[in-house]
């Protein structure tokens, strides 16, 4: 077996040279790593793990649980409206198949590289597969986008399209090859980390969906007291969603199936004209689903009308 | 089974009200922590994980891992010469034990209170015992001790005592009920923070020992491109360490045992009276234990006389 130090040195080391604007004063190689946080910014946090056969399958490959581990991290910054900057690695792994090490660190590559994110320290141990993440990003001091500050009167919006990834999963683990769009929706989320920076001073509350649009949405009015009003006739269905498994259950994908990595974001009305110049910017798309209000729950609306949604658990989130 | 936002309310969202003078501006319970990063300040990060099995007997309490989990890593910020301030916690268990979540969280509380550490984010999931934690540390611009600034001449010291570590784990292993304070030593050891931020502008040098001390000092010397005269007869060794195996054994514990978590630092000659200087603050105490010279490896030397030491394993590190 591979010593960590030569694990660490072949695989993961020359990660530490990819990095954006602000690379660490020390990165891998001694006990800790050393950062200077410019003037003006706050340094944002999130942790993430995942386990193998429990967020995802066993048929993924290295190369795309590189991405996604990394990916699902990134998403959080992103809800922050935060730039990414580093992270650090704890990776245990049954043993140093150096093949799955290789593709595993491309994928973790590819995606450091696209979002400029550094490397910066870490470590391995033998184990069942378990990846932790920590990813750490900078906001402009006190323009962090949480998600307890959503005002009565304000819209609700989501980036992108919602349910894919859970129908996507599904597609996975019952060998249903017919829906690679969905497939990859779950199998590489792209990080909202543009769309994030673009809402900087637009959204009043903001967060990820990671585990269904229901939960989430149900996050951010509690920590924000105050209920919503759910559109369920607008939420943004992709057709192949549809296509595989019928309106009714794409809008139960939607609500409960989690994984999708979109924003939701509320908006005062005052800066609706703001939202739609910075268009361009969030590239991916974003709709209206929905506005806050003075309850404390959820209600589901269809063509202005109040109605009984009754959630079902078939695409529940995967752990 | 509880939800994990029950849980990390329950057993974890307390601990972010343990803190120093630097709280988070934003902890547990948005997608991302906030830390303002004081003026004239570096961060310190690091991070580790232990597994089940490989990393600790099954047999330790959960009260001792939440002591330990943190405090392993929080030896990292004292090898750095950094105060401790924030930590993240991603917690994989196969179940909620509410027991052990209760007594693995009030381990961590209580290493937190006496380190003045807040917990700010984490995770928790499914999935075989895995512990990984981060750990966030501030240290005044350019005063972070490096383990690649030894110089030919300095003296190289350790503090506290070599070997147990290895010993306790052994005893613990085995069963063997005789040596309760070497076992001690393996099941909480305490990060060496005050002696760390006591050698700030004292040491030219320094690590903390995880691997063994001819491990790490082979590390402290190969990132320095120096090498290393080690006095085997001033090494600092228990008279309960060589009650329980002999001289010859505890020496080859204190080489390649591990799990000791001291500090291993370098102090150039005109610094030695300032150290001296020190020594309240070193409260586990110090003991000089070689020098740097201008080979490229460890010459072992006996009574100034230098000798082949053959290394065995018999005390190897856990890992």
């Amino acid at each position: 077996m591979l010593s960590e130090e030569q694990l660490i040195a072949d695989y993961f080391k020359p990660l530490d040279n990819i990095h954006g604007i602000t690379p660490a004063s020390l990165a891998i190689g001694d006990d800790a790593a050393l950062l200077d946080i410019p003037v003006g910014k706050q340094l944002v946090i999130s942790t993430d793990n995942l386990v193998a056969g429990v967020h995802f399958p066993e048929n993924i490959t290295a190369f795309d649980l590189g991405k996604r581990s990394l990916a699902i991290n990134l998403s959080d910054l992103a809800a922050m409206g935060a730039q990414a900057a580093w992270f650090t690695l704890n990776l245990t792994m049954p043993d140093s198949n150096t093949q799955w090490l290789a593709d595993f660190s491309k994928g973790l590559a590819a995606l450091a590289k696209e979002f400029k994110c550094q490397l910066i320290g870490g470590n391995t141990s033998r184990g069942p597969l378990n990846i932790a993440i920590s990813v750490y990003g900078l906001v402009p001091h006190g323009q962090a986008i949480r998600r307890d500050n959503a005002q009565i009167g304000d819209a609700i919006y989501v980036t992108g399209k919602l349910g894919n990834a859970a129908a996507g999963l599904q597609c996975l683990q019952q060998g249903i090859d017919t829906y690679p769009g969905l497939i990859q929706q779950f199998v590489n989320p792209v990080p909202r980390i543009n769309c994030g920076l673009a809402l900087s001073k637009v959204a009043s509350s903001m967060l990820d969906i990671s585990d269904g649009l229901d939960t989430d949405l149900t996050r951010l009015i509690n920590a924000s007291n105050v209920g919503a009003q759910l559109y369920l006739d607008k939420l943004p269905l992709d057709d192949a969603l549809i296509d595989y498994c019928g309106l009714e259950q794409a809008l139960q994908a939607a609500l409960t199936g989690g994984d999708d990595y979109e924003l939701c974001f509320t908006v005062p009305v005052h800066n609706i004209e703001i939202l739609a110049s910075k268009a361009a910017q969030i590239d991916v798309g974003y709709t209206c689903i929905g506005k806050i209000t003075s309850g404390d729950t959820i209600d589901y609306m269809h063509n202005n009308i109040k109605i009984d949604m009754h959630l079902n658990k078939s695409f529940q989130h995967f752990n």
